[in-house]
């Protein structure tokens, strides 16, 4: 197994990716022309198919193995009252998922998918991020270190979300440093549901990260070192490893994406394995999706986390390949094709 | 069973629909607050199982009946060049429904849904509504009747959808009529696939329809029976039917909410118990379902009809309702709740 031991090694694993299997996306492009359709008229469904291919390597894809990995971690930050709920809820909702009592447990019913939670050293909070880099380079590593091994070579399909009490404020941090002009507020929403003045305290708490780290900002893993937490970390991880062993993604929400966003940066395509499953109502994840050039399948106000956004979007995914796989050509219906031309 | 004798008996059976049940609608806003997540953090999710229950007249609304209706008619319109496929395909794609080869087949298998194709006279094509009314008002209230007829009083949830060459035109034609200025080009698309050629003369025809039936347009009824055509006479009978045995309803796209719109005309919220499950890549649909306020569930550039992004948002609805019967509530599960004030 991989193992980082340095930033410099993690870097050098980001930059050297695998490419697309374009043989295997043009198998899909030449099946999708036959079929007893118009051409295009399944629209992103289509499109969809091809990315499952090019990723899975295989001509014709499959889900019969649909994972959702949860990752959890506590956030120092939480201190400085960033978030209405007290740090001690992470644990208890790694308890109900544990339980089946969480919004990921049913979604992930409905997905036909695997679901595992792994938390990620909750007893030991992040140092606050506001005050100082949020974890050591061995912290920071490790976590990545546990998202990468976390990764089974035998999914057919990726979701990953997290659980984390603050941690749309490390999101916010990280998406500013990567994406941003210098100013917090268009990046800081209101989470799990701020009030203004806690919205306000918020952009304070981003406002001075950015600042207190202005020096690392230029560098996507230090800054995800300084501005993160380990459970996005340990997303950039898994998100890494699945493009090593051919493992398509479907990234969640705002902390999710603002995870993996270090990897579009330090290789051309980094996320190209990767669909952003939907946009939240956070409105930093609608600028930050634009800045990546990632269109989300759904648009649904969501702003939970869990995965639940990526689990949702998975029946959308498991429709696209029965068409694909099930529908008649053309020729075997019996369907006249489009005519050359309309004129009557 | 209802018959209609007359488009006056028909317009006073669709102003004359019942109303919410609010007392269902409110249970399930107060099972949501106490469920473990951040209040309306699944955003649309909360309000699609409100909208179930209202529908349903049931505090716990349920899906193990979930259908899809597609009707299928002809056009005479066709004769006038405004699809690149000849008209023989729609029959071609009912036997195609019938061996399971279409995309509906395999979208229907993923929803968890049963499938109904109901062809409506294929051999006798309605008259090309540029040069006469597609239909006598004997044929009109015989289509409506057929829809009506064919919905179910024990369906959860039905998904409706269509299959005819050529009625995007005629879905232009109503859409333009209902909710236009007098110009056609925004309403005109280029349906399965016109070229640039094709899609000026669809947009003379429809325009030329409008023309023609400029005397009735001010009649939502009139208007349907004049420039629609069988399947979307029938859609208008079935989403009044579903109204009045409390079944909801999801649109499908252009044709399918261009068929519904003179419900909404005819009866302040006349279209409450539908949801619009997608919007169509089809131009003339955005504006259609803004005009209706009408939000979608889903955009994927979808642009196939056949009830395809109605049954490909029943796994949504079906995440919704897992969500609501299933989750732990906070006292359940031990989650400590939302502070009543963040400040540190």
């Amino acid at each position: 197994m991989t193992q980082f031991s340095s930033i410099d090694a993690l870097r050098a694993a980001c930059r050297d990716v695998p490419p697309p299997d374009r043989a295997a996306a043009a198998a899909v492009a030449s099946r999708q022309a036959t079929l007893t359709k118009p051409p295009g008229s399944l629209g992103v469904l289509e499109q969809v198919v091809g990315w499952l291919a090019t990723w899975q390597r295989r001509a014709m894809p499959r889900l019969d193995r649909v994972e959702i990995l949860v990752f959890a971690g506590n956030h120092g930050v939480v201190a400085q009252g960033v978030s209405p709920y007290p740090a001690s809820v992470t644990a208890q909702m790694v308890d109900n998922f544990a339980a089946r009592g969480a919004a990921i447990n049913q979604l992930a019913r409905i997905a036909g998918a695997a679901l595992r939670v792994v938390p990620l050293s909750l007893e030991r909070p992040t140092s606050d991020l506001s005050q100082a880099p949020a974890m050591s380079e061995t912290e920071f590593l490790e976590a990545v270190q546990a998202g990468h091994a976390a990764v089974r070579p035998d999914s057919d399909l990726l979701c990953l979300g997290e659980m984390g009490i603050g941690n749309t404020t490390a999101a916010a941090c990280l998406a500013a440093a990567l994406h941003g002009d210098g100013s917090a507020s268009p990046w800081t929403g209101r989470g799990t549901g701020l009030d203004d003045a806690g919205l306000q305290r918020k952009q304070a708490v981003v406002a001075a990260a950015l600042d207190r780290h202005a020096a690392v900002l230029d560098d996507p893993l230090q800054a995800a070192r300084c501005l993160g937490g380990r459970e996005l970390a340990a997303l950039l991880g898994a998100t890494l490893a699945a493009r090593e062993i051919g493992v398509p993604v479907l990234l969640d929400g705002y902390v999710c994406t603002a995870s993996v966003a270090p990897l579009a940066r330090l290789a051309p395509g980094g996320l190209a394995h990767t669909w952003l499953a939907h946009v939240s109502a956070e409105p930093g994840h609608r600028l930050l999706a634009r800045g990546l050039g990632l269109s989300p399948l759904l648009d649904l106000g969501l702003r939970l986390g869990e995965a639940s956004g990526a689990a949702l979007a998975v029946p959308l995914l498991r429709a696209a390949l029965a068409c694909h796989a099930g529908m008649a050509s053309f020729a075997e219906a019996g369907v006249d094709g489009c005519c050359s031309r309309t004129t009557p």
